[in-house]
């Protein structure tokens, strides 16, 4: 049973797998992503994953066979395990519990050689849609307090198998991160009875400098302090606290303006690889006045050394107004989307 | 003038540099360490680095000329300038200030071929005094609120260049990561009139499944809620909330700890590349009831990636009572630190 365990002094939680612990030379220190060969995620290969929890298919095609549009299966080396109960107790001064949780795959789309950025934009709305039915089936279950969804493309953001594919994580706890946030935004709600992130968007939409594009839903902006050279955000212009309040015509507007982003991306910086993370309240808290849905857009071109693991400060060499403009200033040729796998 | 911007929402600082913007060609997604060739940290070409702030040397030999045991010099390429004002303003909702701060680079020693694990002792108290008396100096700059100290070891974990270095940011805030920390300890310091660090060495060494190794001043210990595989803090065992008050003899002590556990990890790792950090007091700080300085050390065998961008969680493969006990049988050459570079 993997442990979640929290750090004494400033409270950070990790996930410890006391069960496939790795000793020192199971660490490769640089993984190689095996391009070519076989591949669990593609159609005919069903049977190779855990069975699937979920699937937008073809009428008439059974679970675990082809003719799937987007599939949702269980992580096959999850950090977190469903069946159990949580046990929270402690260790002497320590405070632990059980590693309990969901870890899901999304599987984007059957074609191996697809990213999200070659997608049709029907094809990209179900990726999205498939992340807003994971997160309103799990929210059922009273042990999940958060559903992070997340997606590591290329090895060097941590992709382990190179068929596109996004991920969920659901915990028992608000990470960090999540509670800083809420926490941030409440304290300005408060003061001054205003959402944050609408008074970010209002600035920005006025400033422009920090605009990447926007479409009647959406805009997409390189963040005021960005940790990461090229960082985006893409945020919903009117007032919404979770992504599951968003409707169908969002969903499209969204899969248009993220495919563009994407693709924008790829061409400014050469299909680097990238981390993005969907922002949105806890699970049950729906609503909220000062919180507001997001995704977050992170390019991997710096390294995380001594002096951010030492300061929590973010050392970026390229200005978010430079790489608004650059990212603006390419030109995409509005077929390539619709084009490519449809 | 580098910037330093503040994230409206979590607070979280990063330091823009405005001046040498990257733009997207400037990125090399695998930068590579230039093996052999031009050093600019050998003895010789001290005429290329900036010059020299502080040196430990023979005695009768010139500043810039070899003949130095330590040398510390500006960064060549600094993430923050010293000269200036700080200038605190506003850009809308935005707070912003210059990127005012020291950033040096300590050139461990002489030798190109060494590291900090094959130095004598010795010469790797040298480093660790080093650290100290540029402390001491730059705390007289009422500008700097706080010392940070950290080393990339290997290109993965940060390095740019092979020559062994250690580097220090001198900071006008105190940074969000020592900030946590601070009320972590002070909020547990109000509960129980003790030190949290003081209260978690006790239980170590009682328990002894996490101790590395210890001496009569220190003990190294895999902490119980590890980010990283195999990551190890070196504490002194006497409550001390500043480095810089250290004794003579403390120092020695230090160096024998420190080297011994760099030993452990490059054998346990096959030299795998790693970051420390100096965990120490704010400047002007003294004598903290609360706070308890110490190293630690961060082996880079994992990925930063989707989830942990997402949560501030780390998930880890190894226990750490697995690492300790891997490390704690390493068999050490007794004679192997003071047979190498002296």
């Amino acid at each position: 049973m993997p442990e979640l365990r929290k750090d004494p002094i400033i409270s950070r939680w990790v996930i410890i797998s006391t069960e496939r612990g790795k000793r020192p030379h199971d660490f490769v220190v640089e993984p190689e992503v095996v391009k070519g060969g076989f591949c669990p995620f593609c159609p005919g290969n069903e049977h190779t994953t855990p069975p699937e929890i979920m699937a937008y298919r073809d009428p008439w095609t059974a679970p675990n066979t082809p003719g799937w549009k987007v599939r949702v299966v269980s992580n096959k080396f999850p950090a977190l395990v469903t069946e159990g109960e949580l046990d929270r107790r402690g260790e002497g001064m320590y405070d632990l519990m059980n590693g309990i949780g969901a870890h899901e795959v999304i599987i984007e789309n059957p074609d191996h050689r697809a990213t999200l950025s070659t997608l049709s934009l029907p094809a990209f709305a179900d990726v999205l849609y498939a992340y807003r039915d994971r997160i309103l089936d799990l929210s059922r279950d009273p042990r999940f307090r958060y559903i992070l969804i997340f997606k590591n493309q290329g090895r060097a953001a941590g992709a382990s198998l190179e068929h596109s594919h996004s991920q969920l994580i659901g915990l028992p706890i608000v990470p960090e991160l999540v509670q800083e946030e809420l926490s941030g935004s409440l304290a300005h709600y408060r003061l001054k009875e205003r959402c944050v992130f609408c008074d970010m968007i209002r600035q920005e939409l006025q400033d422009r400098t920090r605009v990447v594009s926007e479409n009647d839903f959406f805009v997409a902006i390189c963040p005021f302090a960005p940790r990461s050279p090229f960082e985006i955000w893409i945020l919903p212009k009117n007032h919404y606290s979770s992504y599951t309040d968003l409707s169908d015509a969002g969903f499209l507007k969204l899969a248009e303006i993220f495919s563009e982003t994407l693709r924008r991306l790829d061409i400014a910086l050469n299909r680097a690889p990238y981390n993005f993370i969907l922002h949105t309240a806890p699970v049950r808290e729906t609503q909220l006045d000062y919180y507001h849905w997001h995704f977050e857009i992170m390019p991997k071109l710096t390294l995380m050394a001594g002096f951010e693991w030492g300061s929590g400060f973010f050392i970026n060499p390229t200005p978010p107004e430079d790489a608004a403009r650059y990212l603006r200033e390419i030109q995409l040729d509005a077929g390539a989307a619709t084009a490519a796998v449809s």
